[in-house]
C-alpha cells in the first residue's frame, strides 16, 4: 500500500484533463474553475469518527463547526472568499437525531459566521460517521496558490503555532488546569479568510497548515520549486504555549512545527512587501534543496522527525 | 431515529439561510447558486460500501463510474450541463493500490464521458470505503426544479424503467442467462443530461428517480402541491423484462415502480409541449391529493407498499 501523497500523485494523473475551464486543477489546497467574472474555487474535506475527531473528547456541535472550518480553510489558502456550501453525511444505523441536530447546529454555526450557507446535501448510512463538506468560493482575479514561491522571498505565519495540537493533547490527557483557551483554539478554529483575501496582491505562494506546518510547507516547496530555512526563534507561540506543552511532555518547537489540525496560512511574499498585521515572519526561501530546515538561535540544524500528519500511518 | 425525510427536512429547517445569492436551496436535486450570467448547479452524492455498492457484485472501476453518474444525474435534473467534479474518498487500511486505480479509472471514465473532470478531492482514511462526489453544472437562465407540476400537466419518464433494478436482482442471484444487458444497465448507468438540458424550457417539473420512480414523483408532487396518477400499462419496459423479472420471482409492474438506482427522469409537461424523443409519457398531474396512486388496464388501482429505497430502513 502506497502513502497518501504517493496515491494523490497517481490519482491527479489519471484524473487529469487539460481544459483551458480549469485554472488550477488536483493539487493545490483547493481547484479553481473558470466561471463568468470572477474564478470559482471548489474544495472538498472530510472528517471522519475515530480519525479526524473523537466524540468523546468534544460534542457533536464543536465537531460541526470544525467541520465546515476545515474546508474554508482550503478556500481561504487560496484567498478565497467563501459562497456556499455543500454537506454529505453518512450516519449509522441508530445515531441519535438529537446528536445529528446538535452536529448540523454546528455546521450552520461555522456557516453564518463566514457567510457560507448550506445549500444542499445527501444523507446515506454507514458504519461511522463521516462529514464530507465542498465548498464555493469566489476569488478576485488572482488566487494564491503553492508555485509561486521564489528565492529570497520570506516565510509568513498567520495567527500563532501550535494551540490546536496542544489543546487536543489537553483533552486527550484530560488536562483542565491552565488549558482551556488551547483546547477552546482546538474545539473552534479560525480558518483564515480575510488574511487570505488580503494576501492575494502581496504573496508569492500559501497553503494552509493543517496537516502540520512543516508538512505544508514541504508541499508549498514542492510545488515551487525551493526550499525554505526556518527560525526556530522566531516561531510566534501563545502566552504560556512552551510552560504547559513542558508539563505535556511535549517539545514546544516541535509541537508546533509538526501539530496538525492548525488553520493557520503559511505564505511567502517578498522583502518590499506590505503584510504588516497578516502574519509573522518565520524563514526564508532559499533555492535548490526543496526542503524545509529549521535553524535555532545558535544557527544550529533542529531535527524533527514527525513532519506532521498523514493518513494509513498513524491509525 | 426519524427517517431519512423526516431527518433531511429538520437539517433543512435549521441551515436555511435566506440569501439572494441562493436561487434553489436544500430539497431539490441540486442546488443552485447566483454565479456570473448563468446560474451555478450543485450537488454531492455518496455511495457507501455494503450500502450503495458490492464489490462481489461489481468490480471496482463500475463502481467508480457509476459514482459519478450518480452525481451527475442529479445535475441532468435540473436541466445543467456538468462542469466538474471534485472527489472524496475513504478508504480503509490496507485497501489495495491496485483496486484504488481501478476505481478511480472507473471515475475518469465517466468524467470522460460526460465531459465532467474531476479537479480536486480529498483522501481519508476510514472504516469502510466510501465514494463522495460533489459537482458542479451550469444551467441555461432556467433551471428544473420539483415545484412547478400543474394540474393537467402530463407525465413523462425517459428511457426505460427497472432495468438496473432487474440487473441488480440477476447480480444477486447469480443469475447470467438472458440478463447481460440488465446487469450492464446496472453497471453502467446513464445520466440523462442531454434530455435534461433540452427540457428546461419544456417542463414544468423534473426529478431523477434514482431512490425509485413512486417516491421521487412523490417527492415532486409534495413540492409542486400536486398529485399524480399513473397508468401501468404504459410504463415503457425493455424486451424481455416483464419475463426475467417473473423468472425471478418480481412483479414486473412493482419492479418498474419502485427499483432504485435508476438514473432516468421523471418529468411534468403541459400537453402540447413538444416533448416526442424526450420520453414516455405514463400519467397526468391531477389538483389535491399530492399523493401518487397507479391504475391498471381496467382502471383499478393498483397498491404498492414499498415505494422506493430509504436509509436506516433496509439494512
Amino acid at each position: 500500500m502506497s502513502n497518501e501523497f504517493v496515491r494523490i500523485a497517481e490519482i491527479a494523473r489519471r484524473l487529469r484533463r487539460d481544459s483551458a475551464d480549469v485554472l488550477v486543477g488536483i493539487g493545490d489546497d483547493a481547484a479553481v474553475l473558470r466561471a463568468g467574472d470572477s474564478p470559482l474555487v471548489v474544495s472538498v474535506d472530510a472528517a471522519v469518527q475515530g480519525v479526524h475527531f473523537r466524540p468523546e473528547l468534544v460534542g457533536w456541535r464543536d465537531t460541526g463547526f470544525r467541520s465546515l472550518v476545515a474546508a474554508l480553510s482550503d478556500l481561504a489558502a487560496m484567498g478565497a472568499g467563501p459562497r456556499a456550501a455543500l454537506l454529505a453525511l453518512i450516519l449509522p444505523d441508530g445515531f441519535q437525531d438529537g446528536l445529528l441536530y446538535e452536529l448540523i447546529d454546528g455546521l450552520a454555526e461555522a456557516a453564518d459566521c463566514y457567510g457560507c450557507p448550506v445549500i444542499g446535501g445527501n444523507l446515506s448510512c454507514g458504519a461511522e460517521v463521516s462529514i464530507t463538506t465542498a465548498v464555493m468560493g469566489q476569488a478576485p482575479d488572482r488566487v494564491l496558490t503553492r508555485e509561486g514561491a521564489r528565492p529570497d522571498d520570506y516565510v509568513y505565519v498567520t495567527g500563532t503555532l501550535g494551540d490546536a495540537a496542544l489543546g487536543l493533547r489537553c483533552l486527550q490527557a484530560g488536562r483542565t488546569k491552565g488549558a482551556e483557551a488551547f483546547a477552546e483554539r482546538w474545539r473552534r478554529p479560525v480558518a483564515r479568510v480575510d488574511e487570505g483575501r488580503k494576501l492575494t496582491d502581496k504573496a508569492t505562494a500559501a497553503v494552509d497548515i493543517s496537516d502540520g506546518l512543516l508538512l505544508d510547507l514541504g508541499h508549498l516547496c514542492q510545488a515551487s520549486g525551493v526550499g525554505a530555512r526556518l527560525d526556530a526563534s522566531a516561531l510566534p507561540l501563545e502566552e504560556g504555549f512552551r510552560r504547559l506543552a513542558k508539563e505535556l511532555g511535549c517539545d514546544p518547537v516541535r509541537l508546533a512545527l509538526s501539530g496538525g489540525e492548525q488553520y493557520e496560512l503559511v505564505f511567502t511574499a517578498p522583502a518590499q512587501a506590505q503584510v504588516q498585521g497578516l502574519g509573522t515572519r518565520i524563514g526564508r526561501v532559499v533555492a535548490g534543496s526543496r526542503r524545509v530546515e529549521v535553524f535555532d538561535e545558535q544557527g544550529r540544524p533542529i531535527e524533527i522527525e514527525e513532519a506532521g500528519y498523514t493518513h494509513w500511518r498513524n491509525r
